[in-house]
């Protein structure tokens, strides 16, 4: 898959969470100049980032320093000064409230279900990026339970096509798989 | 497909760009807050409003009157003070200069070209929302001639998935293709 | 989909298997002229009748007459003396032996495997036509279980193009999932 | 994407028809063991070879002995005696008539429709494996300038399904495009 300019300058250290699927993150959720953010697992940051030039605040949690460190440069190199990385685990604590979206990247997502409602206004978004199905179902599930709204699931393809003098077509081979998104609302 | 409760509230006149291909726009050409954005045909202003959500100001062009009036419904109930709706056409003559993004939906994009590259700054994104490939070879192929970089085509598919008590799979039925996106950089 | 004209003169009850599947299966089993190919249920015998066309016999059971009937109407369209339908329950019993293929088309075809792998020779491979990625896991774990060999799973999209004056693309809807194919080989 | 073990055996020299595609021409166009088919060029013979499993006889032409002394290698794999490999240009001329069916993946597959069209049976179909839109669309002009009825183009994507312990998802890469496949019918 094609990464875009605006990507290739960021450091890449653990699984990052692709444009492709940024993109669909936020034009999903409307978030805008004016919102708040929680976002975890921070890993390389690149969400983080990609929320920090378009929302208004992005708080976002790692348990890893390393990754944090990671992250911070990203930071660094898109001159950002709304994004707050914190050292933490988002399925014990979230310290913010009245946020506009959860953003959910976790080995056990479904387990930050509760403190992301807590810490989300009314109408705001939770957003799980989970790579299987079982996941998703749980996931699913768990949002049932705990009332949240609008709950749908979907997975975005990214189709390279190539344009050359030979033809147009598809390209060969391409990224098949990251994750499924699924969202809630509260 | 399903559309967000974020676009639920958006009035549909014209043909709209969808989300899935929005977000792709937003993410691939890394704008933000302190971007300006060209869009043209405006049409029902889906594009435009979210990018107003997103950068730091939108103009808009489109040459019919009765879009214009749709979108600018749009701009209300977004509530954003950052998007202007221009009655005019880009193939003959862009206002702004130093662009960070043009986004082109027209019959004729490619007549667009030379006027975009006028407008957008240094490394300013164009963007073609394209049908047919077709279009899609001769926007290519003005790109190059222009001397735009970076040029990549991609299609994105965003895949429904069903998460039910009598299981988990993807929809039977959905949207297979609304436009190719083509992305040049200056 | 498009449904090719070799299908369209046949009747359609019950839920069909469609070209799509039937082609795969033919392929990646690469049954032939001498192969002897269970299959069940019959439902409207699509594929009983496609097997028929290129195997050299076929057995196909249904638990319901009606069911039954229409897969009769579609062997006599077809014009096939060697396609032998019977009212049976593979679950229970599967009467005939040495088979290449047994095809499993049913609410538990996992249930079924133990007669499959009984009525396959060496060699012969079983193929679950399951709707939902749990019935997936179960008729895999299953293969497993019972020492099926080389068990992939796969799923078959076949995407229309539209190829016309006004230019060429790929259909704008169009049928996104029907069944994931198991295949597991003895 | 997965090779069945059906073809693991087989040899690969040129570019093969790989058995996703294989199984649709099969299943779209019905043939069966009394169909006569027509085949060019051979490449490594996987396409003729598996017609020859299925159907009654195939003759399958190409220019290059090298070519077709990898097919001749791989007919003997599968014991076959109902096809018969030949070395001529089928834009040229086809020896054979009353064929139901002619595939065609040759770089001018549309220069021979003409000889196809001869060659056919009334009813019979023509197959062209085109991995370019380009040549998508001057094959498809062709047919409907030779009065070809059911013109229908596709794109087949296997997409295969991890199911392993850690969880059941699509694989991460696959094959994404091999050729499109358009179908007319005489």
């Amino acid at each position: 898959m094609m990464v875009p300019p605006s990507y290739k300058k960021l450091k890449r250290g653990p699984q990052v969470i692709l444009p492709k699927d940024i993109g669909i993150i936020i034009a999903y959720t409307g978030i805008g100049k004016r919102s708040l953010c929680i976002d975890a697992g921070t890993g390389s940051g690149w969400l983080a980032v990609s929320l920090g030039r378009t929302a208004g605040r992005v708080v976002s949690y790692d348990t890893r320093d390393d990754f944090l460190k990671i992250a911070q440069k990203n930071v660094e190199i898109e001159q950002l000064d709304n994004v707050e990385l914190k050292r933490g685990d988002v399925t014990k604590k979230i310290d913010e409230s009245d946020a506009d979206l959860v953003t959910l990247d976790l080995a056990n997502s479904d387990k930050a279900l509760r403190n992301a409602r807590k810490a989300l206004k009314d109408g705001g978004y939770v957003v799980g990026y989970l790579p299987h199905m079982e996941q998703v179902k749980k996931f699913v599930s768990t949002l049932e339970k705990l009332k949240f709204i609008n709950v749908y699931t979907l997975e975005i393809i990214a189709r390279d096509m190539l344009v050359r003098k030979e033809g147009m077509r598809p390209s060969t081979k391409g990224v098949w798989h990251t994750a499924y998104l699924v969202f809630g609302q509260k």
